[in-house]
């Protein structure tokens, strides 16, 4: 297979010439092995590729991604007998002893799995630029971030490598890369994909795990494949009606939507990512979907000041546990500048004040739950940013305190954790594109549960602010063969 | 209305009553009166009663409870404008600023609430003898206690008071008392009934609320007017497929029921409670039911040590509230010894401890969740022992450490706080008696979401094993008028 008719296709696209007959599922890893191999040397997106035997090689089960490409993000999700390094130096070369239970789903599903991508150390950046593995490279414009923390996934997605990669966002980390490298970038509702059995939940609740892709449709076909409850898991939630991929595109009434380019800060996006997001509105109202500019209102700095704690908590947790299973140690030898301030920070926490962390996460829920009474979607920019260069959110950079850091990292994700807190979906689409030729991301979110009305909004919007079309400089189709 | 006719009825039987206009809500707000000032003073269960202005006095709605007298657990729950005490000297006079979500939804079923029920401090206890309010003591031998910590609800419910009392259970608070006083009472699946506004969850997922009843329609019904998530609950569960009331006896397959004497610490309960227990085995089997000795298998003493945790951690951020709100200390002054012990624990413990603890939890609930997947029910003794003489679990003796306490008061609910842990709904039913004349509860534990279940085979066993004969010592049934 070529490999720029391989990167015509999506994930589906792909499972159906496998189904059909058409390539066979050696000659699509080998294909898909090809591609990496020629454009991972300009982009880093891949830290390792199981060459000589992929995981599930023959793209066992029935699922619906048989035989279909795919790569797994280095941090959350275990791989049986793969190293999991989560971008940190203090956790180089350890292996997962099982599969948790999204592997399971994602073999069963029948994704080859070819290799790891690249995350920033305990995936706490918006930029993927460990110093383990070295800064990930835009496709869109190499001397750019991807995003983060799944920047690996969403560069090697972008670039054609493989058309789907799994992702997990605990506070815009698969939404982020997803718009700094045109992508959709889907975070499930709070208890959608399963966690276990290692953790109960991802980040007490912030975090949750999904894939990027470049349609829609493999988005909504992969959560099918994935959602529902792992047993002993610590809540369960109402699964979908009916199949998401089903709602894809589907008309049924007019949605409410509000949209805003104020983040929750109060600060104002550039001019630029403000005029594209009326766009994308304009768009929605031309559909028929009733649009008017509305957001909820939170206490910010309460809400910043418990995303930290928890985020730093678990992080140290994360550490005490790596350096007690590796005997390295929690210092500057193994751990970035910027972590070892969340780690000290993370360490100084009392149980009183994780508990207070979460009654302030509770308190933003509830305000910000009734907004959505009153609307079906909000619609944000993703970031406040147009992708930066490499080296802006420089983690290893001398002096960082936890506070800096994270007041940095959330003033380029603006929009996104807020629905980390709040538990509900929320789906980054690349509708459209700076004068710079640089993918711009905007944000949907829904009420809890409520990743159907996502679907039928997003295939709306594929169909009529298509971004098939676009083609990042660095990826597949511009090859020569 | 006698109080004798009165004590006859349950509450959707008294809210048929005044359906049909055979009593009005004021003649029947007027016996429940009298009959709480009739037997309050030798129980001690109500500490507050609303003569003068019971709260919903109407009975207003179109709820299934239109009208039946009702009284809530001091603790957890607010109803606004009345005290809230907890229990303790320290939260003393302490008003509601307003309702919580689930105090609505009792109004909205019709409910007329007419007072506050005894609770230990803090609700850490199997007995409910607080310091703030004194002993409660159990209609069925006025020596002895209540069990804990809805103490104050399940006497109330015994001795007639009223048919139906809010109660809630972190550790096995509703359960306890049920089966000490020889009541109905469910601890449903986490999630199945609304927290909030002001807690995203009881005790960290321990924690959930429900009532003590006399029938087990009682308990379905009130489920069905009070289930389902409120607003910006951070987790939604699924909803039942039909009315649990519809479920009440119902017998549709056979169900797969292991039963076990031994509690999850590997201690045998006494003699009588283990006959007990075999006595219902044996009529379960005989309704057709398979059943067979077995029990999930977990670490004791990591479960036992990740449960005072999460609770030490909890009271201390509650005690910590309460003294920022009232000005008082977290001294002996306020507090009860064994308080006291787990305040200094709790406030002992880090970030990282409640998070690990955390992770115990899953590992428990990963641990008992397969063990579901081979029976549909868990019967188990509630208690390891009869009710106790008031004053064994004196939570204000000197010296008590949180340890010794936490292991004093589990050695008496030896059977329920797992289920707090795993989230699983679990029952309790009055359905055996001692030799000496006093209620033995036996728990049934169903898997995550399944109180259909629990209410299919109560109805079966409420037929089978009849306790609706059985009158306590101290009731209105043995009162002269």
């Amino acid at each position: 297979m070529k490999l720029t008719e391989y990167a015509e296709y999506d994930g589906l696209g792909l499972a159906e010439l496998v189904r059909s007959g058409q390539v066979s599922v050696r000659e699509l890893t080998q294909t898909a092995l090809e591609a990496i191999h020629a454009l991972n040397p300009q982009l880093n997106a891949v830290i390792e590729t199981f060459d000589e035997s992929p995981d599930n090689p023959d793209g066992q089960g029935s699922g619906p991604f048989q035989g279909v490409p795919f790569l797994i993000k280095d941090v959350v999700l275990h791989c049986e007998g793969r190293k999991c390094e989560m971008g940190s130096r203090l956790a180089k070369g350890l292996v997962a002893p099982h599969d948790t239970d999204l592997m399971k789903r994602f073999r069963a599903a029948g994704f080859v799995t070819l290799g790891r991508t690249a995350v920033p150390e305990m995936a706490f950046n918006v930029a993927t630029e460990s110093l383990l593995t070295g800064p990930s490279r835009n496709p869109w414009d190499t001397t750019r971030m991807t995003g983060g923390s799944s920047g690996g996934a969403a560069a090697a997605v972008a670039a054609g490598m493989v058309p789907i990669a799994h992702a997990n966002d605990g506070g815009g980390s698969t939404r982020i890369p997803a718009a700094c490298c045109g992508l959709v970038g889907l975070k499930p509702t709070r208890g959608r994909t399963p966690i276990g059995p290692d953790a109960a939940d991802g980040l007490n609740g912030l975090g949750i795990e999904h894939v990027v892709t470049r349609s829609v449709r493999d988005c909504a076909a992969v959560l099918d494949a994935t959602e529902g409850p792992g047993c002993g898991d610590p809540y369960q939630i109402p699964r979908p009606q009916r199949p998401y991929q089903d709602e894809v595109g589907t008309a049924r009434n007019p949605l409410k939507i509000a949209y805003t380019a104020t983040s929750f800060s109060g600060d104002k996006v550039d001019p630029e990512m403000a005029e594209s997001l009326k766009k994308t509105a304009v768009t929605c109202a031309a559909l028929g979907h009733h649009v008017e500019e509305a957001q909820p209102v939170i206490h910010y700095d309460a809400f910043f000041d418990a995303t930290m704690k928890i985020w730093c908590a678990n992080i140290a947790s994360w550490i005490d546990q790596l350096v007690a299973l590796t005997g390295r140690t929690a210092s500057s030898d193994y751990l970035e500048s910027a972590t070892l301030a969340c780690y000290d920070y993370g360490k100084s926490l009392t149980a009183g004040d994780l508990l207070e962390a979460f009654a302030v996460m509770n308190q933003i829920s509830r305000t910000v739950a009734p907004f959505f009474d009153q609307y079906d979607l909000l619609l944000t920019p993703t970031t406040g940013l147009l992708t930066q260069p490499i080296g802006t959110y420089n983690a290893n950079a001398p002096g960082w305190t936890a506070q800096d850091w994270g007041e940095k990292i959330f003033s380029f994700g603006a929009f996104t954790p807020l629905f980390n807190m709040t538990g509900q979906p929320a789906i980054s689409l690349p509708l459209q594109m700076s004068a710079s030729g640089l993918p711009i991301g905007h944000q949907f979110v829904a009420p809890f549960g409520r990743e159907d009305l996502l679907f039928r909004l997003a295939g709306q919007l594929e169909q009529e602010l298509p971004w098939i079309g676009r083609k990042p400089a660095c990826g597949l189709w511009t090859m020569e063969e």
